[in-house]
């Protein structure tokens, strides 16, 4: 396989999952960092995966979203809903456009490194709650990046159609450590256990029959 | 009209046009600045004119364009080339995926504050050298940006098919005034007259039979 691959790295269950199974293709993984409460944990399993695997890691900083735009994930850890991963409790803790801000951002540096694609790991159990997630918005915007670039590149998100539980079950085929992997969106040293990416991440483990290697608060 | 749009303005001859043909439909305008040569005195011109029309603007850095991203525009002003905006001459001045990344900046904004939609002045005589000025490509950001927003951000790019002369003859309509927009991709105090941005604003004021009020060093 061709590494020519530029991968949107944030460091939770998805990606990581992805930068396993798409490891051969993968030249360069990006992690954005945006002034929200878990950034600087997930930030931390990016570079062990990175390094684990040989892949070079770059990190972004967007500061500008943490000052200007409005989110309950980029506020104090108290203000992020502890309710289940469902439209209502979550939707203070959108960021807005984020994937389309990464995605940008992303192949823009793709075609300064002369790379071929951009790969995302957005799935489908996110599609209720982000428009962003959503395969209308991925098939857009990978029209968007093959116009706006000389190259066309490519936009790869192969997990939009899979489950959260059907990303883990891949996962375990790679041998992914899940231990190092972090979703909660407080952003405390141990997953609290009770917020909705927390529910979210037990319900994944639970749904694909396999152990929760995860030390929860709660 | 509604003040339901924000504005990407960087205080060039185009978007300064359309910040006074649009004044009364602009809540909010912004600025991005990614290590150019030029930003720091476009963005002066973007300051003078919000200022002078009751505009709010908004400043946003993306260092990390300068830092990551290769471009002539980047790099020190001896290295953008003298001559006419033509593709060969000014390709390696091109920053990949630039309206890509403002835009999804702008359009994540906008979300945020509750706005409708985003403007960017590309035109037609960006198309032959930067695709993510042509019509296909807004064409697909507009969809993208769609899909991926809650309340169908809509993207609003009314000059794209204008030339560079056609703009400038709707700026006089609004009593825009030119000597306040800077154009050059040297960046100097004084617009230097001999590369490919400055032979293009010369032309442009030519091509519409207007005194052109800049000051050149050639």
């Amino acid at each position: 396989m061709k590494k020519d691959a530029l991968m949107v790295l944030s460091g939770g269950m998805d990606s990581v999952t992805m930068l396993y199974e798409y490891a051969s293709t993968i030249d360069l993984a990006v992690n954005f960092t945006y002034g929200s409460n878990h950034n600087e944990r997930e930030l931390e399993m990016a570079r062990y995966h990175c390094k684990k695997l040989g892949i070079e890691l770059v990190e972004i900083a967007l500061p500008f979203i943490g000052e200007l735009f409005n989110s309950s994930l980029l506020e104090g850890a108290e203000t992020v809903p502890d309710a289940d991963y469902d439209f209502d409790n979550m939707k203070s803790t959108v960021v807005p456009f984020r994937n389309g801000i990464m995605l940008a951002a992303a192949a823009g540096l793709a075609e300064s490194r002369g790379l071929e694609a951009v790969m995302i790991a957005n799935h489908s159990g996110d599609h209720a709650i982000y428009p962003d997630c959503r395969d209308g918005f991925i098939k857009a915007m990978a029209k968007a990046i093959s116009e706006g670039t000389y190259e066309h590149i490519e936009l790869r998100a192969p997990y939009t159609l899979l489950s959260k539980a059907q990303i883990v079950e891949h996962g375990k085929n790679y041998g992914v450590d899940y231990s190092m992997t972090y979703s909660c969106y407080k952003g405390g040293d141990v997953h609290c256990g009770t917020c909705g990416t927390c529910r979210e991440r037990k319900q994944a483990f639970a749904e694909a029959g396999l152990a929760d290697p995860t030390v929860y608060e709660v």
